[in-house]
């Protein structure tokens, strides 16, 4: 495509000779003829004298620079754009079908255009969607509901009862509908409390490779649309997750905590169970949160308001010098008391 | 199940009308007409007036309500009951019989009542006790034992040699005895020392989703029965956990380390190698252990005792104000010194 | 074996009857005749007067010991040497052959000896060198590359176009090669980012179960040759892992952070993103790393200088004290202030 056109299509401007023909994207050291690289952060500008890219996507032109620009006000969403321009979609590849070793059960509804892969288990009453793609080896229980144009990519395990969304895609490995972690204990003995609830996974969300989302005790854990949770993480019983949230990597959260919309948690983080976690909420990577928060940003374990914990990091840093000052002083201050004992006395 | 007759049938008594039927256990927020609800904590008790439920479990009847209640000692312990009363159990639904598409050697011995389900795999000289499920796309490997009545979920995978007891259920995509993370490094180089033992999993064990349980170096790694295990821990090699021990999700168990009975590890909870943790050690979630602890609870990284951890939390809070004190007190301590030359001054 | 074939054939020296036939290796405890076992610690010498074992791997005889001893210079290298020439190595007993229920795509090339395993995928046009062992139900994608004796333990997902070098070993349940967590966020949406890069893990690496490796964004995921990687860990998109590196369970790499080589991860350890972390690095358990650092001992969230972080623990863990003194000290300051008042009055 050429380099007028691409900007044309994603909302920028082509500086330059518009003409260059653009094949794909690819980074700033690797960039060869025929590849548009990017700089989303100004501070990297200075490694593109070393490109050998065709052209650059920027916010602003650089000073001084004369070679091919796409200038656009948001960078990385123009990397994103130009990607679906340049690239078949995850997924666009996989042919409609089933497969002939796949075991659907008779009464499952499968949509049009669905694929369903080698090894598969489709169980009894289950629906998939038209365009949904269930990739070898995945396991869907009985009563399941999935969506339009999802993707459950290899050996995804979806227990009984869950609902799954449109344009929902789960990488692989990951097990959507366990027993939430529930016992009563009594008289030493750790009897399981059935969990019977479900998972419902909202449209237009994405979950990494060998996560864990378990269903509700009696009623549904939810996963709100649009969220994007990455690799590892735990989500427990009853948790509920609200829309367009981003859950890194490696996020344990405990049971019947209830996120708001756009909340960010960083890799390793940790909730404790039964929070109210309010919109907009952010916290920094293996944070440990304990208590609910309506917004903010929040840091340490046990988390507090970004503000303080950096503050009292700082002060925790310079405790070695601090413990020092406060040695001295105590000399100071018992040399101040026997040269006024000795002025006292008579 | 008329409410008089389940509240018989659990230890507890039923207040109000014993005829009401009930089909099912709620939320107290969704529960409707035919549901059981339950208040586990005195303080969600205000929550009863909003509930359409037709019965709620209680440990006491709280005052000025006049509605249906089951009074049980142990209202938790009440509700994992009504549970099992009112509920299918896990897996209940699933039928005696070897899928046409599954691999069993000839070798193995499979009980009466056992389910193997499509795309499972079972190894040479692998023994299966009566009653237990195999679900879709395990694979069981050579000479394993595995007990009566034990649940597989799909997808879990079990190496060779390995013991599996009898009412132990594994959720999906959990790894029993995979190698040990053992090398022996020599002139830059990582030399693997073959893991030769094995796993022994005893009875009614429950071990989540996604988890991996490592095989011991030489002998034996033990998970003690009656232990729970939730998503995503990692257990290393050779280390032994005793019964009844409570372990929150995404724990990590470095090897060797030793676990006595009904200890209880937090969530995202590390503990390094060859320590021995007394019987009901108690441990927060996120801590970090790094020394041997016989009984007690602890938290913190470096994880120290409750009370010393929360006294330590509580001045680390502080710091910000106690630093400006001492800032204060050096220029007080100043002034005074200065007082005190000039009164000196002959 | 005979003890003293055995050590000529480690390397080491047989001390006490050389004739002794040596079977296996056992732990000191479990150790009976025919068994080798080892001290690789000298402070669990005293472990040995109980042990039945037939021989021991020592660095030096202890005083006052009568039994039979193979003296090496490493002894964990000698019971690794020990182990290769006892044992049969992992997966020996794994036939070649293709499993009937195998699907492998026309277009793929099999070296010869390899094993594909019941219900495995081969995806088009990947290709897979001599005596690879490809296990039960794992799936690779298209386009991939698997070099010589390396092995696929049951459910490794690879997918589409990675690359895995020679005598490289996956455990059970790892995905290779799923999306990394990249997402342009415009007017509220988050737009997926395509993620068209790919894995390539270099030969000798060994990764444990459930971990997941994310491929590029735009390039490569690397994971450098000799390096071994335990259970649960997550490597994501554009990290560099250099040579010779260890990383234990639970770790977590953020995107495009570069390791060099023999750089060692404690559990539960966590790298933000884009930090370059030199060769030799070493970081202790559950340590958060939120800078670059060129080589040295790191600890603690966020990570400091092993020493500082050490001075600044037993600054934290006195806290209570040196509060108590600050407190005191203010008191002492207030009645010095106060006696000094008095003897300034007139």
């Amino acid at each position: 495509m050429k380099l007028k056109d691409l900007a044309a299509r994603i909302g920028g401007a082509a500086i330059g000779d518009g003409e260059t023909e653009i094949l794909r994207l690819n980074t700033i050291e690797a960039a060869g003829p025929g590849d548009l690289t990017f700089i989303a952060n100004p501070k990297y500008a200075a490694r593109l004298d070393a490109s050998r890219a065709s052209a650059v996507i920027v916010k602003a032109v650089p000073a001084g620079q004369s070679r091919n620009f796409l200038v656009h006000d948001d960078p990385y969403y123009a990397v994103a754009l130009a990607l679906k321009l340049l690239c078949p979609a995850p997924g666009a590849q996989i042919q409609p079908g089933i497969a002939a070793s796949a075991r659907v059960d008779a009464s499952a509804q499968i949509g049009s255009g669905v694929h369903i892969g080698e090894f598969v288990e489709i169980g009894a009453d289950t629906r998939i969607g038209d365009g949904s793609r269930i990739m070898t080896g995945c396991v869907v229980g009985r009563n399941c509901r999935i969506g339009n144009d999802s993707q459950l990519y290899p050996h995804v395990v979806v227990y009984d009862e869950c609902l799954i969304g449109s344009r929902v895609a789960i990488h692989a490995g990951t097990v959507v509908g366990s027993d939430g972690f529930g016992y009563a204990t009594h008289a030493g003995v750790h009897h399981k409390v059935y969990q019977i609830g479900r998972v419902r996974i909202e449209d237009d969300v994405e979950i990494g490779a060998n996560c864990t989302i378990d269903r509700g005790a009696l009623n549904e854990t939810v996963i709100g649309s649009g969220s994007k949770i990455d690799n590892l993480v735990q989500i427990a019983h009853n948790v509920r997750i609200g829309r367009g949230c981003i859950i890194v990597a490696q996020v344990g959260i405990a049971g019947s905590t209830v996120l708001g919309d756009y909340v960010v948690l960083g890799g390793q983080v940790g909730l404790v169970g039964h929070l109210e976690i309010g919109s907009g909420t952010r916290v920094s990577a293996q944070s440990g949160v304990t208590k609910s928060y309506s917004g903010g940003d929040y840091g340490g374990t046990p988390a507090r308001p970004m503000r303080e914990y950096r503050e009292i990091e700082a002060h925790v840093h310079r405790l070695p010098q601090r413990m020092d000052e406060l040695k001295r002083l105590k000399s100071e201050v018992e040399e101040l008391r026997k040269q006024l004992a000795e002025m006292r006395r008579p």
